[in-house]
């Protein structure tokens, strides 16, 4: 259905040629990274100012015309899906870093700014900002989806470290949800309520953002492990003895072999561990002896340590690829990501049952996990073409979730809702599930905001 | 106004004899710790189980009739005053724990568990619960008020501690707001939502809290500074540095005599910071040698350690008994407690003005500070037969809590709203408040949760 000719020509009047209607423009907009097949919106606009959000968020608002927010389209739920058409609302220009203040250890930025822009920017203020995701994702996008990755463990998630967001609700108006105090009892948590919302409460146009301190030391190592249990047993007790690991990854066997083809690395085919800690010298020598001992006494003596800058950045990157190296394991395969996350004493059993899962599907698969977290993905290798493997993915998807929420773990860690997991939202929180609608139809009352994602 | 009958038989049906409607039970549960006259409920129940209060709340919504709830009474800003009469749930009853799972660092209580209750409880287990405001109140009202204490800046606050709760809604129904996944992307943040929102939208019955291993190390110092600035610039430059001090607190010279009059210590008669370092012995040494120097830096190379478990102790005693001690400058007088946080690169200039703000000041005061996150307490002592001091402590308070939002700060630190501090959320927040208020229409129709806190 094509858009009310008043709403476009009241958005040409506001954004000139960067208003497009061209089959192209409106096809990318409608993707994301996941399996989930393309849904357009009828217009994209390409803002450059929360002003100009603002006016198109509230043009909409007068048509009751459904507005989607994008960043890199790196999603990986169907997040950007036009499910009902509408205007999609594209802020990768708006990507401006407004302000770094060392002495808070804060920055502001605009949505568009990239995690990696981000970190490069901030190169030689001795400040970095640590989420990191696979993708090289938006950080509006991020906050967007209460996003974190490696280093979670150590700095916690989208939600510890947004300070203050700027918002434009679904009636135009621009609210802040907090100071740039660290801390604030000063009533309902807005901040925390938009992380998470992906765009569908209001379209984040601003963030200040913790930021950590570049460590004085970094070392990273790769220990392979004789079983599954013994790399879980490991994590268990280094957390728990408050070793302040900066990162502490999982790679199954098939992940390890992956990696080693595509990344031309070496190393064992086993259930295995990256790891990285941060600190000064003494500090990060004394978490990683702990650590090796620990590992030691679950039988993986065989630590292999990458101490120069470089040999860590070949480490990491071997690491970061594993979603390519996965997909190069079956040339011309997709790959169908679950995102499940227990409680880290249920993982070791969350992973075994999902292996002998797993050992009776037909689709090739890896796993690779943010073990500190109790999180982990299984990457599942389907044919486009095969219908079939979709449906069995699906499945494996679905029994992985149950298997989750029965060990008191949730259906998603990192990747979000979308349109891809709302089946799951009602197992998980029951009655809690009506409090989210309500929430929604408060600040969203005619429903166009991202509509069809997380609640309907 | 007395409690419809039809109520109160539903009431007394639940709980026999305990509800109570005697003037001094009623009145107990009318007033906290704040200066604000007492304002009694009609009725209070004792709550001893999730479904007692469930079904307190049901006959409350029944009737339209307010519900309170009710745990140590120790909040600073009214929270419990019964502004339009109604029933007190008092949940003090509800004090069990309910497992510790040491694999997942975690705990599940009764929120009426108190924090040094907590701890006791986790004595042999190498795990504790950090948060520590200065009452031993409950950890139902600390989540309800978003509470925080001296370690908040290595440990962060409760908004940061709980894993998930579990909440009786407006109508009854009983929700659990998040599994024991320590990350999630599942859905609006309601743990966030409930954490902070001061029984306005539901009764906390249950709390799932992270715990923290008893660290290997623990030293403790105070230092006294040859001026304000100079303690600040200490404080920055030590979190700037990324040290994770445990507890870094600020004592004016006020402050720092009364503490030696009260507790009889002999700290120097200055601007003082007591600092805590947690890690391994070698960690804890090399954070102390590092944050020794930034003072020296600053003209205060005087630290006075305390290594033994019993000269923390009595330091952190002297510390926490700060509050009777600035009450015994004035015998008589009762304390007015502020309650700002600013960014701290703020927080020296924060200070100086309200410092010289309260020299021209008549009332005798004391500062004290959680300076690690920017937060600070102003104790104005105040003769309750005199109404012109407690007129001079609220404009001092309207003061501070201005400087505090033109500094990009906010208007309560770790006390909350209540009703003491309704006035400064529309300057703080602007058109988010009216966002707070649809959440609170959306959850709480009828408006009986805790009617005038937070949002009118």
């Amino acid at each position: 259905m094509p858009l009310n000719p008043a709403l476009l020509d009241q958005l040409s009047a506001i954004f000139g040629d960067r208003l497009s209607t061209s089959a192209a423009v409106r096809e990318h907009h409608g993707k994301d990274e996941s399996h989930f097949p393309p849904c357009p919106p009828d217009a994209v606009v390409f803002a450059l100012s929360t002003a100009e959000v603002a006016a198109a968020v509230k043009a909409c608002a007068q048509h009751q015309t459904p507005v989607i927010a994008f960043g890199t389209g790196t999603s990986l739920e169907g997040h950007v899906a036009a499910l009902r058409g509408g205007v999609c609302v594209d802020v990768a220009g708006m990507n401006a870093v407004l302000g770094v203040r060392p002495q808070d250890m804060d920055v502001t930025i605009q949505p568009g700014v990239t995690r990696k822009q981000l970190n490069e920017y901030l190169r030689d203020s001795g400040l970095f900002f640590p989420i990191d995701p696979g993708a090289d994702a938006s950080l509006g996008g991020m906050a967007a989806t209460r996003a974190s990755g490696t280093n979670a463990v150590r700095y916690g998630t989208m939600r510890d470290n947004v300070l203050s967001l700027e918002v434009v609700l679904p009636d135009g108006r621009v609210i802040r949800t907090a100071s740039r105090a660290r801390k604030s009892s000063a009533g309902y948590d807005l901040t925390r309520l938009f992380v998470g919302s992906e765009g569908t409460l209001g379209i984040i146009t601003e963030l200040t953002l913790r930021l950590q301190g570049i460590p004085e030391a970094v070392s990273a190592a790769v220990c392979p492990f004789p079983s599954v249990e013994a790399a879980m047993q490991t994590v268990i007790l280094t957390i728990q003895s408050g070793i302040p690991v900066a990162r502490i990854e999982f790679l199954d066997e098939v992940m390890a072999d992956a990696v080693n083809r595509y990344s031309k690395t070496d190393h064992a085919v086993a259930p295995t561990l990256f790891f990285e800690f941060h600190g000064s010298a003494a500090g990060v020598r004394e978490q990683a002896e702990k650590v090796q001992a620990i590992a030691a006494d679950f039988g993986a003596p065989d630590f292999r340590w990458a101490t120069s800058a470089e040999e860590r950045t070949r480490l990491w990157a071997a690491r970061h690829n594993a979603y390519y190296a996965g997909i190069a394991l079956k040339p011309g395969c997709r790959a169908w990501t679950t995102d499940a996350c227990v409680p880290i004493s249920r993982l070791a059993d969350c992973l075994m049952e999902t292996r002998a899962d797993l050992a009776r599907c037909s689709l090739t698969s890896a796993i690779v996990g943010h073990v500190g977290d109790g999180n982990f993905h299984v990457m599942l290798l389907v044919d486009p073409k095969r219908p079939e493997d979709s449906a069995e993915a699906e499945a494996v998807n679905r029994r992985i979730v149950r298997r989750a929420l029965a060990m008191d773990g949730t259906c998603t860690g990192e990747h979000g809702i979308g349109h891809g997991k709302m089946e799951f939202l009602d197992e998980e929180f029951g009655d809690g599930l009506d409090v989210m609608r309500r929430i929604k139809a408060a600040i969203d009352p005619q429903g166009i905001m991202n509509p069809g994602k997380i609640v309907s």
